[in-house]
């Protein structure tokens, strides 16, 4: 049975079927790790990965590779590394693709290994928009290691038109397999979005898959989700119970829900609900009026995960004001 | 400044003015009263009350009106009844309309009194579609009353669209002032609002407002009402922090925050988050995986409620495979 059945009062075809076409990346361990440290210990990143795999999920980001003595990793869990010992004890080889995550300053092209002796398939490449010189030289060795490739360029609610402009054209004949739209600050809008993906898809062409990452500060991740799965989107990122830095991400089982494709089945994804839902008293992400006021002034949710360490957390009238001052925002 | 020029990469215009014409309706005291049998002290109603009104809000709908013998005063609160003594100790007149809901079958017109002697300006009429027939019986009475009127007519997505175009049909002609799209629960996705609304639209004419209120279960509630917006609704249900019946409703700070108006000040709103955060623990609106299923399965939420004060309440994926049975949706 369809989806658009179950809501008996609307005919059936009020949409596309864009939302078959939709590959999925799941970013549970990498993006929810902003929350923990990356302290997921080894049987709960393998309890994911199987859930996964048994899904039919396409992508799953497991963590970050990091450059060795940049972070102390006594004060951090092993997702934060991704070191090929680790990765054997968590995954098998089989259609789940395995992707990590490398910031732009802080790995060295020496540290990412061919791909062909990595667990690894995918490496994103996270980067602000003013950094691409350097994200396109990561991107040059990533590509000869035999990766496929993700560009996620940080925060572009924050950029002038112009600047996407420019580091469109850029990406466009750089050899990148995969752009997201990436909503650090949880700011946008559906409208807003519809309005990237049409300009991200116009620049990068046919041959570069178009992607999205949101965040739910103001409770948006999986409606501007939809929006951009009408909108002809090619994957969407997602995590389990929406784990994810500050408000958190588009929750994975809500998109499966609307994705309606039989190639996914959501059943080993509610398996880890309990699990998860279990983190999130202590790790507070999901909807927080810090967070929401954040999104909305679209700053960094740094100050807002401050707060929410501090008993007065929701005492939020002087932040709001704050905020609204002209020369603050 | 507006709220466009703070996503910077979009340019103003994106979306139309209909934002600035939008009432708002607040129904926490109403819908957050299922949440705790409509136990809130007077002076927590009298802060919603006071908050409200330095906002600028259109409605406060306090609670509904009940018949008196058909549910026992000592198990609820005062809200279940709005008695005239109740109302007189939280509200004061001003611009601040005050709405009541009455169910039909559960209200005599005998205990609706004339609007002249009554601190309650509106009365809303909730309804299913099958007992349109009471309802307006009901509204005639209201009518001759002297209240501004309501018509919700609830569980609309379980409908089939002939038997929404019946009802529809019978408003037309009603004498109604205002008619809500009511996706009590939680189904909709804006594909369906956008739909609904223009169905509504049509059918009810210049002279009818056509308004929404939504649950949260699949966090579309804010995302339906925006949809809801841009095709030019006007009025939209909210509610502090989210509170409301099970997921619970569009949070109404979200909503001021997109409606961009100067006539809304959030700040009132605002000082109120701390108070409602603290009843969100024991009062579980909000996202939890139950009610998302029995959203997207388009069923009440009775049983994800029953579940929801059980231990094992996020062990749902017995739940997910029964309903998933073709002959249980």
């Amino acid at each position: 049975m369809g989806l658009d059945s179950r809501v008996k009062c609307c005919p059936d075809g009020l949409v596309t079927d864009r939302r078959r076409r939709i590959k999925v990346l799941d970013c549970t361990i990498r993006d929810g790790g902003i929350c923990n440290q990356w302290n997921f210990d080894h049987g709960v990143v393998r309890r994911v990965f199987e859930a996964l795999a048994e899904s039919g999920i396409d992508y799953m980001e497991i963590g970050y590779k990091t450059q060795s003595g940049l972070v102390d990793p006594d004060s951090v869990g092993p997702w934060r590394f991704c070191e090929e010992a680790d990765l054997q004890e968590v995954v098998n080889s089989g259609p789940l693709k395995i992707a990590a995550m490398v910031d732009v300053g802080r790995i060295t092209t020496q540290e990412i290994i061919p791909a062909a002796d990595s667990s690894i398939n995918a490496i994103r490449i996270a980067t602000y928009a003013h950094q691409m010189d350097e994200a396109l030289r990561l991107l040059e060795h990533c590509l000869e290691c035999g990766y496929e490739t993700f560009m996620n360029v940080m925060a572009v609610s924050t950029l002038g038109p112009n600047d996407v402009d420019e580091f469109l054209q850029q990406l466009a004949g750089s050899g990148i397999h995969n752009v997201a739209i990436v909503d650090s600050f949880g700011a946008l809008y559906p409208y807003h979005v519809r309005y990237l993906v049409h300009k991200y898809m116009n620049y990068l062409g046919e041959s570069i898959k178009v992607g999205v990452h949101f965040h739910n500060n103001q409770q948006q991740a999986f409606a501007n989700s939809i929006a951009a799965i009408d909108e002809g989107v090619d994957f969407v990122d997602a995590t389990l119970h929406g784990i994810g830095r500050a408000a958190g991400n588009c929750p994975l089982e809500l998109l499966l829900f609307y994705l309606d494709n039989p190639r996914y089945d959501a059943r080993p994804i509610l398996d880890l609900v309990e699990e998860f839902a279990s983190m999130r008293n202590e790790l507070r992400w999901g909807y927080h009026l810090p967070y929401a006021i954040s999104g909305f002034f679209n700053i960094h949710p740094r100050t807002a995960m401050d707060r929410m360490a501090r008993a007065d957390r929701y005492q939020v009238r002087e932040m709001f004001e704050t905020l609204s001052k002209p020369n603050k925002t």
